[in-house]
């Protein structure tokens, strides 16, 4: 718990001073029963479920306000970065109203956005409870999107946020090295996921995105990438093997894809179509990294590698290059991605220092299954620094790893 | 996995029944990066997670629609209950509007609501999406809440979620009962919880709400009932002992609280003052469950035990007598509580056969602790059935249970 508030203390300061550089007066997050409804940055300003609503204000001046139900006032002192906690039993918005007529801020930051799922957190019914509570008052028209506040909050990762992801990544490298040295021609995927599971499960650790397809395990051509659960097919002679997997551990997660060839009786080497296509996907990956680092735009890191794969010949990968990755997997704000309507706005967000981000692609090899790469960095001051040990050559089955 | 496309099958087919009784031409589900910001109504009629925009539309004619990213559709195709599976690669926009079109739903009913967390999944900027994606269309005036939809159908039960319930309820019964035996004067609530809790993660269980409240324990006066974590206080001679806990099992959860008291030296039974309360809170709980049948009003249902506790001397409880419990602890739609404003209209909602709640009261015992009771019931055709077999008897430490 103590190394929780930790974070949200972290957040909390952080908060105060992104409120200030982006010149707006207040932030409000707003939720209820969040076992159901989660707001995202509950979590990061808060670190702990709420039944009943719950109001929490920044304010650029510095004050942090919480307004929540009798039963979770003390647990929300505790955090001890709230410089007002006030407790209700009835109704919040008496509180609501007070707090916000004293602050009397030109404009409030909600946490909805079109654009960035982890900037919108607060739901259409309480949006609406909100404007019924500021009614005929003048905040009723100085609501707006928190959309670039909780970008920044979420993707600017303090030191205990980055340290908990690279705690996550070494443990799932870990992972990945003991269920290589299992590896054998005629095992199943539903084997090997069932193995790298209760792996995980041992450690007591949870996944990075939902259980049925983390890991994903793809072996050979015939096996379908992208979002589908394992499958009797079996690891082959002349085939790739291709793993998609994260962990979450103390509220963080990895997010790796792996690779291993399986030789052909009397192969000794990587065939020369695999080599190409691995050659190709490492080419265009390190083209996107080699644009990585604060003020470049979401879209042009996609581009560059994305033109790269294209240029040696082989399509276009049908997803972003890379994710925001931290409490989830995918964890929001600028998306290393292609202008697609899907997308929203996310492509064309700015990198700052201290964005972690996932660089992933992959490439069909005909006959033999699919090249998945996938990389964990940390976005410093003048570039990047790579999170995950990047997997440079390509692992042979039976030969460890 | 399987078992899971049963419950999605079951509440799609019940959904369509719910339309039509409720005159509905269409309800539509529209949630992306459910990991994050999840709509509650996704797991009931999906059963997975989604990271790209997805759109379900269930119509009274019958026709189940999914529009969802393209490396979703085989995993959606594979539940079986959906007509039609349309799989998009870069905007969802175009398919949705050419099936609403199609569809030409007089109302069109969205998962927001100001009083049913449950039914209230569909974020602020999720809703500003639709809006802009129906801007000029005859549909953007279209859009209900689907409060009533969701609350029946979530409420409602179906067979094999009752079936859930009743074995998450089962499991917890044997948890407590080996707790039980292992309960002695001296110990700490935070050992009786860290004894609970390694219990059920040697069964792979989750729990029922936030793990750091997941069981409450109260030893003696000192401790808060409510929300609070358990804290080093210890089980002493003369003291009551509660605990409130709840599982996660196959997606289904229990919320049960059991008492215990500690025998001063020489005290053979229990004394006089506990047993008064003991018995009030028994006769209040059981007006309450006297009225819940059928067609009840929550709050009525409330009142009924609220009002048995006051006229017995006690003090009202600072709660709802009970919530819906299902996939969540607070599993939404009509509340068994009283008209506070923080409850919304929930307490006005009309009971239904195949509706689980608990029923949950307390008093404070002075210088014993926390007389709390919590049941689990399910609403038949004309009652309730106790779905766990009510403490009827408090327990005594060292006693086993």
């Amino acid at each position: 718990m103590t190394s929780d508030f930790k974070i949200v203390n972290e957040k909390l300061a952080q908060a105060v001073g992104i409120l200030q550089e982006q010149n707006v007066d207040a932030w409000l997050v707003f939720a209820r029963e969040t076992t159901l409804t989660p707001d995202p940055c509950v979590g990061l300003i808060a670190g702990m479920e709420f039944t009943w609503h719950s109001a929490f204000l920044v304010a650029r001046t510095g004050e942090r306000i919480a307004i929540v139900g009798r039963f979770d006032a003390e647990n929300v002192k505790a955090i001890g970065g709230y410089t007002q906690v006030i407790p209700y039993d009835e109704s919040f918005r008496p509180a609501l109203k007070d707090v916000v007529a004293r602050l009397n801020p030109a404009s409030i930051a909600l946490d909805y956005s079109e654009n960035d799922p982890a900037a919108d957190g607060l739901t259409h019914g309480m949006y609406l409870e909100l404007m019924s509570t500021f009614a005929g008052t003048p905040f009723a028209e100085r609501f707006v999107s928190a959309e670039r506040i909780v970008g920044s909050l979420r993707g600017r990762k303090s030191v205990t946020e980055v340290e908990r992801i690279r705690q996550a990544i070494r443990t799932t490298e870990k992972l990945y090295a003991d269920l290589g040295a299992t590896l054998a021609i005629g095992q199943t995927e539903l084997e090997i996921a069932g193995r790298l599971t209760r792996a995980r499960k041992a450690l007591g650790l949870g996944t990075s995105w939902g259980e049925d397809y983390c890991p994903i395990v793809n072996a050979g051509p015939e096996s379908v990438a992208g979002h589908s659960a394992p499958s009797a097919l079996k690891v082959q002679p002349g085939h790739l093997l291709h793993l998609d997997f994260g962990i979450e551990q103390d509220q963080y997660c990895s997010d790796i894809q792996r690779m291993w060839y399986v030789p052909a009786e009397g192969e000794s080497g990587i065939p020369a179509d695999v080599a190409r296509v691995w050659a190709a996907c490492w080419k265009a990956v390190d083209a996107g990294a080699a644009l990585l680092r604060p003020g470049a735009i979401g879209w042009k890191v996609d581009e560059a590698a994305r033109a790269t794969l294209v240029a040696e010949g082989y399509p276009e990968y049908k997803h972003a290059l890379g994710h925001g990755l931290g409490r989830v997997a995918h964890d929001g704000a600028t998306l290393l991605g292609p202008r697609w309507d899907r997308y929203g706005q996310t492509p064309y967000g700015v990198v700052e220092a201290g964005n972690v981000f996932t660089l992933e692609l992959g490439v069909e090899v005909p006959g033999r299954g699919y090249v998945g790469l996938e990389e964990d960095v940390l976005v410093t001051e003048d570039g990047i620094e790579w999170l995950s040990t990047p997997q440079r050559e390509l692992w042979i089955v039976g030969q460890g790893h």
